[in-house]
């Protein structure tokens, strides 16, 4: 048994220590390599949306200077973090998680200060966040991700082949923004930075500026983590700031090789711009904007359309509507059933309390989109909400227009972050096909449908396949199951990148590149390669998949 | 068993008849769809660079309406042709690779005239391009490129866990532009093609204005198997004219979704610049520039340094240097065995008579960058190569720096398409890793060593695993394998997408996008998706591979 030399800078990792101590005070600073740093640009604090009071403590911003010591940090990092075992580097990825747990309640009671979102929704994100964590672990463990390959010599053939062997290794370090609607699931510890520790990249993390608390917290947890497991402290940094100055700085810097975000198209497009006019263009994940659409088969709507209605309009005012995948466009053929839905709808709707949105910035754009549909033409105003208990409460809204004002419009298939959605008047299911190669790619499309109308379902569903990332029958897209057979993506605008899902197990796919090595000697070659296949992994060999 | 209904507009595919005949007249015209279309605008013939001659007949370039019926066929091709079976997609590539042995003697002698490539070299060329169409038919029959995941719905969980099941799909229709260096395997059938089709994308091939004639044949072979095969005719179109209006329009157009390109840095980037301002960006898999760094490991050179020196010279002048993988720098530790490596190169250069380069301007740009390298300063010539027999001979040509002056003087890493390449004389090993790191990205790094090399070998190995796509051990890189454990690809500017190869079966990843499905009732699931596994495929079922 040939096994690969120990690498002499690969000596310092030891298995991770159980007896963290996590502080939960939150002191402003930001989180360079071990070190806590205060921020000197911008001082700031969090606004609680409830009350739109300022929360402590005072928060630093950082400088380029700082971007330019996490990345330098995380540079350094990489050789070592990359090649520290699957074993260690799925125990780092548990030891976040247990940190986060450990956090206990000091957590959740700040996520709920900053965000305005429930304890028990903050609690069920949590363990969303750990168990993506764990998740991951997982995978890195299976090594599937590894996509090791090997093909024999064959040193009869003219000319000969050589020995080749492939496997996939980090992009490098990564640059991830924390979400605003997932404070804790898309955010410091969220699904970007998960998957991109466990593609083995270290993680340069913008923390979103409407809940540094809680950005502060997780991150020590990270930090910890870091620590008690004996990795390089450039595996994990945390700055605060401004997106267009260290946003933009972070993703221009050489050595960020990926970056992760989930927020407004706007801000996604700009790191688009950015990471293409670097010297060295990098791939950039934005997951930016999409409406959702529903396409309801009329004998659907002639069985339950009330039935349906009711559960819409459920998903639609979930959360305050702050989802990627709420569903902002109903498509439906006029007739009674339509009618009868959209009775059942109103009056559900209505009797929607409003609900604290998470930013008072989001709630002032949601307003201005309401009030951008309630004046369009052909557009009419089917039923609002209640107006909620404050000044940053959400008060969903529900429209009607026809298919040819929808076509003609572009502006009504812009995303509304928040509970707003449109319900449009079709001529006939023909026409579902039209409007669906009208739209723009999404992250979700959903179909109801009864077995009589599978024929209509099978002209649309190529049209659906084309512009979703996931598509669902006869159900709502508001819930994103963290599995294998998750894509939370999908085409432009959805996402800047249509190859790949920032939920789910394949989310690792994205920070990693594939290396082909050609007549190693057994000393260099990773573990992953070795003959005796010692890391038990499902190898490509020959052609033919194995675990051999 | 409940097998997806077929759905009617795939009635119309049907196994391929092997009964065609193949035209080996040229005509001059592009192929659009099933048609043979004259062109309207530059018309142009084939030069024969071995004489400076233009040969019959002559050709027309396209305009903007050819690329936009060319692109409209495709996209009307795409829902249908992507669901196509397995097999009936295989039998397909296949059928290419028959149509174009079937073209037999005139293809190669077209080829000949055009190129200035030996007979030799085109045979070998037709049987890796036949090669690769069938490799990818087996890739295609196996479907692990479809990702098949299903993860088991959970309906007593809270919430519920729906019924998740993934594949992937392809983009869209792809452009293709055919590379000069090859005009068969990275042309109109080549690489990029094959796999792209495989994948299930509709091709619109834009020709190599080099190479017209070869192009006319080998697209009539493909447009031959689409109609035989019995496919939409808008699986296949070909193009000829300028790459800056008849390229740049086809990059632009809404229903291109992909780019595969192989050509230089400058015609790369402009098509990665044109991608990412289209209103929805697409991927580009350009294949650009790489000078193929080489480092040799002292003890290997103490052993064998006039060995390792005739290999590198035959490398470096195989095909007049126009590959890709032509080993373009050279970095040695300074003294005696460097002197010994030098001095056998230098006399094994000038035994190295000319060969005729691919296009007068590939020659002349060969020169510039020769005499370019001859003025800089601190590099001296160490020998030419024979001038060769016509004005269109490529001269080999090496010269000599010190590792301080290429540290300082970027312009020495800059690729010159030919047979010319530089050694750099260094201090010691360590200074290796210096220079690795200031490198750009490569599609190959190799490393000549011995045991006793395993050190310096092993502080190397990881900063060229960050550098170059491919890592060698005591080989030259101008083999590249068609295998499944093959990367061509690397970080920029090596290629646009160092998550990608162009070269091997995973080069079919490219072109795929995952699609994620919720809850489908039976009929609606794809083959690959469904519960019996009717295609017999490798999935993932609840996070497990298995074969069921």
């Amino acid at each position: 048994m040939t096994l690969r030399a120990p690498i002499p800078y690969l000596g310092a990792v030891r298995i991770c220590s159980k007896e963290t101590v996590l502080n939960t005070e939150i002191n402003g600073n930001m989180l360079i390599g071990a070190s806590s740093t205060p921020g000197s640009s911008g001082p700031f604090r969090a606004i609680n949306p409830a009350t739109g009071l300022a929360l402590d403590p005072v928060f630093g911003g950082g400088a380029v200077a700082d971007v330019e010591r996490a990345c330098m940090l995380a540079e350094q990092a990489f050789d070592i973090y990359r090649e520290a075992s699957l074993e260690q580097r799925a125990e780092f990825l548990e030891q976040i998680a247990q940190n986060i747990l450990d956090l206990g309640p000091a957590l959740i009671e700040r996520a709920m200060l900053e965000s305005g979102l429930p304890q028990a929704r903050l609690e069920g994100e949590r363990g969303r966040t750990v168990g993506q964590l764990r998740l991951f672990a997982k995978v890195v463990r299976d090594g599937r991700w590894l996509n090791a390959t090997l093909d024999s010599a064959l040193p009869e053939r003219s000319p000969p082949r050589p020995d080749l062997r492939l496997r996939k290794i980090g992009l490098g370090p990564v640059a991830v923004f924390g979400a605003s609607n997932f404070p804790l699931a898309f955010s410091v510890a969220g699904g970007d930075t998960a998957s991109a520790l466990a593609a083995g990249c270290p993680v340069v993390l913008k923390a979103h500026g409407a809940h540094p608390g809680t950005s502060e917290l997780v991150g020590k947890a990270v930090q910890a983590a870091v620590a008690s497991c004996g990795l390089p402290e450039g595996v994990f940094s945390m700055l605060n700031g401004d997106g267009r100055t260290i946003g933009q700085a972070l993703v221009a810097h050489p050595a960020i090789k990926a970056v992760g975000f989930t927020g407004s198209r706007q801000g996604g497009v700009a790191l688009m711009k950015t990471a293409a006019q670097r010297p060295e263009p990098i791939p950039v994940y934005a997951e930016m904007s999409s409406i959702n659409p529903m396409f309801m088969l009329p004998d659907a709507m002639a069985q339950r359309a009330s039935n349906i209605a009711s559960g819409f309009v459920d998903s639609l005012t979930l959360g305050s509507g702050q989802f990627c995948t709420n569903p902002g466009l109903v498509f439906a053929v006029d007739g009674d059933a339509l009618n009868k839905f959209c009775d059942t709808a109103a009056v559900a709707l209505r009797a929607k309390a409003g609900s604290t949105m998470l930013t008072p910035g989001i709630h002032s754009a949601f307003n201005s989109g309401v009030e951008r549909l309630s004046k369009a033409e052909h557009v009419s105003l089917l039923a609002r909400g209640q107006a909620g208990a404050n000044a940053c409460s959400g008060q969903a809204a529900l429209f009607v227009t026809d298919a040819a004002t929808f076509l003609s419009n572009p502006a009504l298939e812009e995303e509304i972050f928040g509970a707003s959605s449109l319900i449009v008047k079709c001529k006939d299911v023909d026409q579902f096909k039209q409007i669906a190669e009208h739209l723009e790619g999404q992250l979700t499309a959903t179909m109801f449908l009864t077995e009589n109308d599978r024929d209509a379902a099978q002209a649309l569903l190529p049209v659906l396949e084309r512009k979703a990332g996931r598509i669902l029958i006869n159900g709502y897209p508001t819930g994103v199951e963290v599995s294998h057979a998750m894509v939370h993506g999908g085409p432009f605008p959805a996402t800047s990148d249509s190859r790949s899902t920032s939920v789910g197990a394949t989310a690792i796919d994205r920070f990693l590149r594939p290396v082909s090595y050609q007549d190693l000697p057994a000393y260099l070659l990773p573990a992953a390669l070795q003959n005796n296949n010692p890391l038990g992994l499902w190898r490509v060999r020959d052609s033919e998949l194995v675990q051999s």
